[in-house]
């Protein structure tokens, strides 16, 4: 297993703790006897994405990196949703879509060239562009989604945000 | 180079884009004409780290990903800052000790066992200890950090974040 092909798996498991920080806000919404809705349009800054974009945007970082890094076409997921419903399952769209990956699909990615339309003429190498730009894409946006629902007084933690890890017995 | 190599210096330019965003809210609170030490014990809710203790959280994050993953001693940086410019030291310390590391310190290092004091008894591979522990939590201080001066007006864009790419022609 390559750190490639590991950091898919890692994506998806921190898009499902996403969907966990998106039920508590509904949960937390509901005791306070207000709209969930109001939770999916709150953002940080007036010129900041509100956090249904943030999770569209973490959910897209993770799907193009996924696809990039393997050479494939990913689907095409438009960002219409308006409910938490339907957020929850743009996130499981992704879910889903990465776990249709093996280690096998990233041999190689290390060093493929990957082509950005944002960057005409230029190519990025795989290992360069998952370093460089796809995790911390990914993680600005998964992190900037916690930190919406943290700071309207929503119960996610640390704990939540990192979420199992793969221990052994020393 | 392989991946965890690539990612110490990538997390070096992350810390001087760090750094970069605390000079720009300097310079912003200066426009403003408040003290900057305002935003250094700003927080985005009452029981979250402030400002400081997220830049040194995000200091130590890339500091022990380092050394657990070259196998040595980290230096101690304790988190005794309360000015601007001691915060700029602090992230100053960290970048010249990333950039003691060469991609030859982490030979191996994907299959380390890595023991961390809050799991005593068990132990983590060097790679799941970077994608699962190491680079999301950096990325969660980090990003905080970035969102805590967003919040508070500091014009920071998602450009400074990510900073410069290691591009090729195409």
């Amino acid at each position: 297993m390559s750190v490639i092909a590991a950091t898919i798996p890692q994506f998806r498991k921190m898009l499902q703790n996403l969907d966990t920080f998106l039920q508590k806000g509904v949960a937390h919404a509901k005791q306070r006897s207000f709209e969930p809705s109001v939770l999916l349009s709150a953002r940080l800054a007036p010129d900041q994405y509100a956090f249904t974009r943030q999770v569209q945007a973490a959910c897209d970082a993770a799907k193009f990196a996924a696809a990039r890094l393997a050479g494939k076409d990913p689907p095409a997921h438009p960002d219409t949703e308006q409910t938490v419903e339907e957020l929850h399952a743009r996130i499981q769209k992704v879910v889903d879509y990465l776990g249709t990956f093996s280690a096998k699909d990233f041999e190689g990615a290390e060093a493929r060239a990957i082509t950005l339309s944002f960057m005409p003429g230029k190519t990025i190498s795989g290992e360069n562009y998952l370093v460089e730009l796809a995790a911390p894409n990914f993680y600005f946006h998964l992190t900037t989604a916690y930190a919406i629902l943290r700071h309207n007084g929503v119960e996610v933690g640390k704990k939540d945000f990192i979420g199992s890890l793969e221990l052994k017995d020393a």
